[in-house]
């Protein structure tokens, strides 16, 4: 692509890094911002320098927070016997939505991925080990990791280095989702949701 | 959505107001960058303080630039005596990626759009009128608008607006797309592209 000034081209190229957006996307967006008010891409700066230079993780489960310990590590009212491993942020407020779970999180800040690099050591996986060990409350830990072959792969890292601990390890159930056409599904979710078919309760 | 920080939600409602990003891209954007190494975002957000603080538009065709004059505008090579009237510098890129054409280009900046608040006065189109006049080389301007209701509605304004002038008024073929199926094409681009058919030519 030929851009009529190098500034267009320098955003261009900065804004087509992000995950998702090419480079037509990209224009589009940088288009848009010389059309714009000045203050609206300000504002948009300063809005990611800010959340870059000052953004924390909570110094126990891992999880995005402003303060030192986060606001579910720190409540009084969750259950404090029980702990969720999820990838990232994103899944803590995915299952945070759903209001069914009170318990705390751990937060992984990825899966292992040998394909891009990450490995055991790049997670939070000894700092869990850390948690559950010398005097924890935790008696259960709950594996929410995606059901992909990366998901699976850290699960079991997990699994195995864990279950010498007190604690019990438990997996989010797969199945067909809620409202999916049974037609639809893939047949490995369906022949598994038969494997682990539950008793009818009322 | 409920955000575990408010540098995340500032982050993610600027973001969010770009064109076609809604709140889950954005979280998923501004969560890659706190991922990804701090400088990227630095560079990321210099880029486009500078792109809104130091772009210009080109004086006689209102082109984004880096000079006061475009590169096209004081170009020897572009045939002078022709100019293709388009929305925004995104077509511009375009009509040159097809390097069919080698005249001069007048970027309106929009089109008009009731709905949307852009009357003709929104339009660099007096400046057009402006290149026209005062012993102007210009014998030819190519009306290259969108196809769209808003597109016709600026052509058929700055027709009227020009048509006085010793210039000849020409708009870009519409017909079915190269490389489309007929049975594809909709009724009203077929059925123009059988009335507005041309002599075959070996």
């Amino acid at each position: 692509m030929e851009f009529p000034s190098k500034l267009i081209e320098a955003a261009v190229n900065q804004v087509s890094k992000l995950p998702g957006i090419g480079k037509k996307t990209a224009l589009r967006l940088v288009l848009h911002l010389i059309k714009d008010r000045p203050e609206n891409t300000y504002a948009l700066t300063e809005a990611l320098n800010k959340l870059r230079s000052q953004i924390r993780f909570c110094q126990s489960c891992n999880n995005i927070s402003d303060t030192e310990v986060c606001h579910i590590c720190t409540s009084q009212k969750r259950e404090r016997s029980m702990v969720c491993v999820v990838e990232d942020s994103r899944d803590v407020m995915a299952i945070e939505n759903t209001a069914q779970y009170k318990g705390l999180y751990h937060v992984l800040g990825g899966v292992i991925s040998p394909i891009n690099g990450v490995g055991p050591g790049d997670l939070k996986i000894e700092s869990l080990v850390g948690r559950l060990s010398n005097g924890s409350e935790i008696r259960e830990v709950i594996l929410a990791l995606s059901p992909t072959m990366e998901g699976d792969t850290t699960a079991f890292y997990i699994n195995k280095r864990i279950r010498d601990l007190p604690v019990k390890v438990s997996v989010i159930a797969r199945g067909v989702p809620v409202g999916g056409d049974l037609e639809y599904a893939d047949e490995i979710t369906l022949g598994r949701s038969i494997a682990a078919r539950t008793v009818w309760t009322d």
